[in-house]
């Protein structure tokens, strides 16, 4: 297989500066809507210092056999509701961080309950079928009725995977095997001898040495290969696409694909303009490069739109799209049929994902459907954006480059004292999280409102005070 | 990250000869052991042509949306019961190919239902947790009550995965993530500037230049990392450990770490002997090199062990474990501490596996446990091969160098017309599958019985018959 190499230019970060109008001082509306979540807590409730007594106990008992360095907050999931997470002690947050923006429909929603105590959810989990051997007779219908029923415009097809990593890595494969089958003239060619023979040693022309290029700052996953596109740096600077072009000419392994995040986003939040993807989609396009959109994190309704890339107007859609977090299953989207690999096979593994979870995303898309939930994240996003802005006006030193506006609720800004910050949010009754080094990222579920708008600019000014 | 090359080495292949002593005369028993799943089919049942109907019709609207060319049968599992997997044409077959072997204890049990049933499951579904950051309050419970109670002796701590390919690539990571932490004398010496640096440009010294050794003809899974320990290449030759040690002494790129299947199962059901990898264990821990066994295909009971390497009798346990298939959930089970990398997050995703399928896995061990099941696919497998020679006696130019005594039901052969014998299979009732280029290889769930083994016995010769 080829292996991974990737450019050295650097995606554009636009920062957006607050602008100056002075709306602080207006007093801002309790939103008065109705909660989606009847019994959802009408703010968090605070029991114990974080982490209290028995948390700290039970992640004792956790640390012996499994790595709890990375552990947050032990969570009480029966007591967790809609936009609210609890804890073992009795606290009760509201949860802006949202198991690292991969709940769409909040804790405990009844829809998605009666969908993991249907039928189907029982022969799903208990009958695992190898997806690429022995599909359900129902695949076909789980796929157009879940999955495929909110696949980017233009794309039509998919390959299912079990998380973003292998999600990502699948789809680099089919660029792979897409690029040489083209060098080798079509389809129906067929491997020479002299490929079968060195691809069992990984080398050339079996096993050709090809890239995937992505961005200074981008994050795709934590696999080999995955990761080897990964680059978790926070610096960023001004590069054009013309360098991009130049690279895809230049670059001394082969580029067969372009992979970019919508919102680079554990990389820090770093925005990049719609013609920026326009000129990058011209770019691949004119280069015979296949254009992927990883959109992992960004997909699935938070920036307002089903999909991020919803926002750019392109002229051809992305060859592959990939999803995962908020969808609770994974894979890429294609249109292409050129995208299946010329064999059987050459795209394969055992399972190649779960119907229990294609199922739950079903679930996710009728509750999507049923409230609207884009549309009013695309709303919520704008009234959080406007309070965040009056925020940054009074506390210009706290909270810097506010960027996300027109993005739903996909919101971060920089703070200096950004580890600080995050480390007082439990203290006032809020989960949250960061990226990048110095970034506060918002990734609240979709179900979240004004009132919990509300009490969020609350609690940010809180924490701010006592830095 | 550091990148993988590879050995150019092999595992012996041992392949038997059936004996010579002749049994093939005296009638085997009907065994009246009372089934395990009361209401399964007494046998086979041929309603059409396979595929019939039905199954091309659906086959055709599938292939819309989902690659079908890797399709072996499109599946009822509503109709599906213990051993029997039914198409929807009312064809019903005995399945020893199990979802390439990861069924184990059996299609729509009862025990599964009510744990896919439970509250504990409908949480685990529609609560999904990042694992690493918000562990639900019992995951200590559930792990300590399902995958680590059935944890191979001396190794007491897991890391979670999703499937086979990243279980192995995340054993990879802990691997080199150890081996520098080694070079650079200790879990608490910090990373230097340099490393920070390079290892963003995937270059030395931040991402070394290491290896894990692999053998000809293994499969490790499909990802890039995993995909580059990976040969499915039927070719085998003698050669002898001291080869190993040798090429761990030598090779360019240091070895971190040797990964090994107790039987290569994809690349053709190839066995060696306890010996053979009580000296791999022996060279691995004389140099310093982890030893990591690949369980993900020969795990949970099959091989009448519940780890295969339960055969071996190794003085030291494996450094790593990886586990998927038949366990539902994977991951990589591990005793020594230092395993853990020296910071929080560097072994980290946002799921890190699906406690929904770690419930699943416990109810699987529950299962195996009330009916006994490893000591039963123990003595099947006895009963089974004790057929197969039988026939292998009476048919040697169909049925060669039958494999995988004392290992359960882990049998395989080589037999010359094998792509069409594995053609007509279904045509008598049963559903088989092939590893490597020439073999056919069983792979029935732990729940398969001594009748159902005279069932299998009889389909065989049938097919030999129509050869």
């Amino acid at each position: 297989m080829a292996s991974i190499a990737r450019s050295s230019f650097r995606l554009r970060s636009v920062t957006r500066v607050p602008t100056a109008r002075s709306i602080s001082t207006t007093p801002h509306l309790r939103a008065a809507a109705k909660p989606f979540f009847a019994d959802e807590p009408a703010g968090p409730k605070l029991a114990t210092a974080i982490p209290g007594p028995k948390n700290k106990a039970a992640t004792a008992e956790l640390d012996k056999v499994f790595d709890v360095r990375s552990l947050n907050m032990l969570t009480d999931y029966s007591k967790s509701i809609g936009n609210y997470i609890a804890d073992l002690d009795g606290n009760v947050l509201l949860d802006v961080y949202a198991q690292i923006a991969s709940i769409p429909v909040g804790y405990n929603n009844p829809h998605l309950t009666k969908v993991a105590q249907s039928p189907e959810m029982t022969t799903s989990l208990i009958n695992r079928p190898a997806l690429g051997n022995f599909p359900s007779a129902d695949w076909a219908d789980i796929l157009n009725t879940g999955i495929l029923k909110v696949a980017p415009k233009g794309l039509n097809q998919v390959f299912t995977a079990m998380a973003g990593s292998d999600a990502n890595e699948t789809a680099y494969k089919a660029a792979f095997m897409y690029y040489r089958q083209l060098q080798r003239g079509g389809p129906e060619k067929e491997f020479t001898e002299e490929e079968l023979q060195t691809t069992m040693n990984n080398q050339s022309p079996g096993s050709p040495q090809l890239s995937i290029m992505s961005f200074k700052s981008a994050f795709h996953g934590r696999l080999f290969g995955s990761l080897s596109t990964t680059r978790r740096d926070a610096q960023e600077e001004q590069r054009c696409l013309q360098e991009t072009e130049r690279l895809i000419k230049e670059w001394h392994n082969p580029v067969a694909a372009v992979v970019v995040e919508p919102i680079q986003s554990e990389g820090g939040d770093n925005h990049a303009s719609p013609a920026f993807f326009r000129g990058l989609r011209e770019i691949t396009k004119r280069n015979n490069v296949l254009f992927i959109v990883d959109e992992v994190q960004t997909g699935v309704g938070a920036t307002g739109k089903f999909w991020a890339h919803d926002h750019w107007n392109l002229e051809t859609p992305p060859d592959m799209v990939t999803f995962s977090k908020k969808a609770q299953t994974a894979g890429y989207y294609y249109g292409n049929p050129a995208l299946r690999p010329n064999k059987p096979y050459r795209q394969f593994n055992t399972w190649m994902g779960d119907p229990a979870r294609a199922l739950i995303f079903r679930g996710i898309i009728e509750e999507i459907e049923r409230l609207n939930l884009v549309e009013h994240t695309a709303k919520t996003g704008e009234y959080l954006y406007s309070g965040l802005q009056r925020l940054a006006e009074k506390y210009p030193e706290h909270l810097q480059n506010l960027r996300g506006k027109g993005q739903g609720t996909f919101i971060a800004w920089d703070t200096p004292k950004r580890d600080e910050f995050l480390g007082k949010a439990k203290g006032v009754g809020v989960n949250i999280g960061g990226s990048g080094v110095s970034a506060v990222r918002l990734r609240p579920m979709l179900i979240f409102q004004q009132h919990h708008a509300d009490i969020l600019l609350e609690s940010i000014e809180k924490i701010i005070k006592q830095l």
